[in-house]
């Protein structure tokens, strides 16, 4: 019997990738509109490098990118980035069908948690604003536990938490990552297909395209709760 | 002749004492409905209390709430305050004259600045979210220029940025350090009557409550640009 459903968080229960472009690119078109002179998509293929070479949480983007275009640092520029970012923030949504989905199996008693790597305020800023809090039980983050998957010591943690074993539970993910540590810790894993890494190699149980198929595959693997 | 108008920033353009209460007032009751149980009033004057020990530039205003409640630091709930703080930013709007007016005063030809105390990435921040960037010719910053108001050196050096001298120029502000240093280097200066430090006795040529007094007071002065 299926206890406990584990989810990744980004690209499977919200389109990160997505809405992480969207942000970036109103930053890039406000400081073009404040004055920095240059092709939309030159700026934005620039802040993917710093980004890249800066990690994804660092602070000071912005100032890097004007630094790396030879100009002086220009707060009305980077605050026009900043205030364009933030904004774009408000516009986060789920995948349409996640919140129904989650509800369903709430009803049908699983437990629900998130297991996400990154840091845990800025991984609850995103859990919050998509408004998943309301239905999952517990989140499991990599900063606050001191292991990312696929270290499979994250998983181990997220089912000792929830006082289940590997095979009461189930790993949802989009990438090797999440379902590579599941499987050797002999979880039932699923993948979701889409986001960034839609293209990765994964080796997983399953194989969907939307959240609202992981119901077909519980009432087969799980047929008691669903009579 | 008047050919430069000085504007203050916090509470003479905008409200920004009542959007400050607002933001952390949304930022607390979204970390009560997250689970923190106390009472919202108890919880806004801790978080006044702690802004006025840190001071409000500091990062961390949530994390230190929580470390004296006595409660361990939560992602969650410094999650919760964060984006309902950020997500208050959106309904920022200037006193609602403001903009009307800017437009005119820009359409007679005056140069128009602003002069404020504060971090200049931050301030930058409010004047774009209150898009007041549109009308204004520059912004003088005391973090950028290494003085702050009441030192009359902030708007003497706004003063050579514009290449105006004191008689030809005035200063429109809602405190004391704002009309002082303009009255020592021999500016008109406006004292507008609102926000958080109306009460505050301003000793300026003249007094007003909205910014289309300012109209009247320009007529009068500067009756040339105005036939």
């Amino acid at each position: 019997m299926i206890k406990l459903l584990l989810f990744d968080l980004d690209d499977t229960l919200w389109p990160s990738s997505y809405y992480a472009e969207f942000a970036r690119r109103n930053a890039v078109k406000a400081m073009i509109e404040l004055g920095l002179d240059f092709d939309e998509d030159f700026l934005y293929e620039k802040l993917l490098e710093v980004i890249r070479d800066l990690g994804s949480n660092a602070p000071n983007h912005f100032n890097e990118l004007l630094r790396r275009l030879g100009i002086k640092e220009e707060a009305k520029l980077i605050a026009a980035g900043v205030v364009a970012y933030h904004n774009s923030k408000i516009a986060i949504r789920p995948f349409p069908e996640v919140p129904r989905v989650l509800r369903i199996l709430k009803e049908k008693g699983y437990m629900l948690g998130i297991v996400t790597n990154g840091l845990a305020v800025k991984q609850w800023d995103k859990i919050i604003r998509n408004e998943l809090h309301h239905f999952i039980d517990r989140a499991i983050i990599s900063e606050e536990v001191g292991y990312e998957k696929p270290d499979p010591r994250l998983l181990e943690y997220a089912l000792n938490v929830f006082d289940c074993r590997p095979e009461e539970s189930v790993m949802i993910g989009d990438r090797e990552r999440d379902i590579k540590p599941a499987k050797e810790l002999g979880m039932l894993t699923v993948r979701v297909k889409r986001g960034k890494y839609v293209n990765e190699v994964v080796d997983a149980d399953y194989e969907i395209n939307n959240l609202l198929e992981l119901i077909e595959i519980l009432r087969r693997e799980d047929p008691w709760r669903w009579k």
